[in-house]
């Protein structure tokens, strides 16, 4: 998809759908943290290697539009970007794709602290390196 | 809360914790709706009373901003208010306290449709009566 | 409930249901903890009492048999008792009823464990004397 | 692993983790039903061909033994058979791994029934084949 150079792939559950006969909304919360995690073991030795130096990422905020329903057994394509990162703060755009069909659209938004402490504490040097060349 | 007349509770489960040691953010979604159907059995007949006409709720937006951790056990107090009634859309807007602290913040938006057809469905009149009562 | 001291509600939220139109047998493995998380609340100064010596108790065993399906907003009344304390080892057993008719029966076992080292350590006596009173 | 012929994978989701630092015990209950949904999928069409029937598969008991405990990011591979059909009902038995060390074990019993009577209804013999097939 235009814009971005990274996704990742995930099955609608049957657990995740409701009776509406859809999947549930909550669930594409978890879908862009898998695929965050995705993202991150691409580009940035994982999500891991980030708690590795004592750094916890924590989530800020959500925003989700929903475009279409997704059912059960959906293949779902999770476009994912990761953008502003300044200071101890980061953004990750998010387009969700079944075949060519737009399904949703969404951002969420981080802070790094201190795993210890919870105090800010900035982005390190090679993540921003590593996010700087998966988006370049 | 200034601006909310309505609020309900829950309590933060041992299964919506996650391994930052905090509630995880996809749960705060969970209680969103938690509190949708509390205002509705408050306010309109219940959430069922709306699907008895064959009408479908769907959930179109979802915007989040998380202030403050919360833990498990938490008590959790999520004030919510029904706002913007058009047509076949409205929206419903939360603040969720631990005490007086707030914790986070949320929209969601939702579209009324025909529980056969798919096809948007004007949101019946005694619904946006009950609302208009509720918010007075 | 005979054989049955203690019991808790919970509503079947419309997450925890599946395009089957029911709630989905996993909602109910989350319905048993927060049986047990208000069991030990009322009963032995709460969970967080137990993880306050530095004690973890796991889930080693789940065992569910669904009878009836249950339904978004149905009223669970959730039956609960602690047995077989022995060592680092107990049980809970469990029924739940839709008015008078029975829902679900089922099992958990759980083990306790030293939170750092993660090796078996005895239940701490004045929680076996908490269940001893509760269940007599 | 002896005595399986199918295994699919999962990968632990940061969602499914808790408070305990581990994989929720009924993350587990979700991992069973994909593991399923494989299985069906590689050896009868998929579940949506049962459904396209106008049978329903419910489950009607769980059970299930934690060995060790899973972690975030941990691949875990779900070995599946199906076992006992007899009129409408059949089980499944499962192995969860971690590389080769055992996590966990279990089964899950299912009864079909008409979608609209929710009567019980005979497995259809071309499922009855397909799972002959896939164990032998």
């Amino acid at each position: 998809m235009e814009g971005f150079n990274f996704s990742t792939e995930v099955s609608v559950r049957f657990a995740e759908t409701d009776a509406q006969g859809i999947a549930h909304h909550a669930s594409f919360v978890v879908w862009l943290e898998v695929a965050r995690v995705a993202y991150l073991a691409e580009h940035a030795g994982g999500y891991l290697s980030i708690r590795a130096e004592g750094i916890e990422a924590l989530t800020t905020e959500v925003q989700l539009a929903y475009r279409q329903a997704a059912y059960f057994d959906d293949r779902l394509r999770i476009w994912t970007r990761c953008v502003d990162l300044r200071g101890a703060r980061f953004r990750y755009e998010y387009a969700i794709e079944r075949g060519s069909e737009l399904i949703a659209e969404g951002s969420t938004s981080h802070a790094t602290v201190d795993a210890i402490s919870r105090q800010p504490t900035r982005i390190p040097a090679w993540f921003v390196e590593a996010v700087a060349k998966a988006e370049s």
